[in-house]
């Protein structure tokens, strides 16, 4: 247990990354890059390191692959560590800044297997991503009783409002099935 | 910059916290712990460490300090290290848990100086605490161009429903003084 005066929290990559993930290409399709999303989430429950949630943030012209996140809220002790905030921390500390969205970046876009919730679609504002592309719905989490918390549909009308696109059931049905598997496997529901 | 195959992101507090804070007295009323979030919230901008918001996490029937939290987006180029957030994560790290919400530990409890965005609404859900206490509400945040997001009254009704008590408006003036501060000494905004 950590002395209480000065906890360190310490995020990183599961070392299955290294070899699962290529950074050196471009991801030129919403498949492609959706695909590396469920790939992500895929592995997570596969190598036993969380949740069937994966992510990555893409520069939206380019293709090229700025982070990936999966759930790391069991293996890190930290409820906030869903895929999409992993994702988000990761991209802020590769480009060196805390927004995503500065006039000396490129625009930016979050790919995720699951639709965000209610913590993530925050974040995702607050982040400075342009776009979400998101590939199994909440339907299909709240079938695994995976809670989505507080969105509602003005959560998003808000989100568009400020000029985030959002982009729906892309790779949805290869999306589900790791969630499936995940359930094949009985996983732990954190948020049940 | 950090190479993009395994970046590392480590929150640690500010050096101010270990002078600042009493991790070893109890705080027995809501306007001693709300008066502690708001002590967070003042020197985070006196001490130049980040945004004029500061949190704590108590075991809510004895008192005990659990952590604290600051706004730390700009400190640590992180847009998730919202005071809340913070938070969250070092009192998950500091017990040894994904959640504050198990059989094992005792109800905690979220006190925070100014009202949760979005994002740390729903990182309220997931942490596993039993009561949020807030002190200035949205529209002062608002007045000092920091936005909330999509929050609405069904979110907080929607943490009601699950048990959560939210408790509005404690010590509202000194945590309201703390933004005005802060517009003062012109504070980079953020989220504007």
């Amino acid at each position: 247990m950590s002395h209480r005066t000065n906890p360190i929290v310490s995020v990183q990559y599961p070392p299955w990354v290294a070899e699962l993930v290529d950074f050196n290409r471009a991801y030129a399709t919403d498949e492609e890059k959706m695909r590396l999303a469920i790939s992500v989430s895929r592995a997570n429950v596969e190598r036993g390191t969380g949740g069937p949630f994966g992510a990555a943030i893409f520069e939206r012209d380019s293709g090229r692959l700025v982070s990936v996140g999966m759930n790391s809220v069991v293996r890190l002790n930290n409820c906030t560590l869903h895929g999409e905030m992993v994702a988000f921390m990761m991209a802020q500390q590769v480009v060196g800044s805390f927004s995503l969205n500065m006039p000396s970046l490129p625009p930016h876009e979050l790919f995720t297997s699951c639709e965000p919730c209610a913590m993530c679609l925050g974040g995702t504002l607050w982040s400075g991503v342009k776009r979400v592309v998101y590939g199994a719905g909440r339907e299909d989490a709240s079938r695994l009783n995976f809670e989505e918390g507080p969105v509602f549909p003005e959560s998003y009308k808000y989100l568009e409002d400020r000029g985030i696109e959002i982009v729906r059931d892309v790779l949805r049905p290869e999306a589900r099935a790791v969630l499936e598997l995940y359930r094949t496997m009985s996983g732990k529901i954190y948020n049940g």
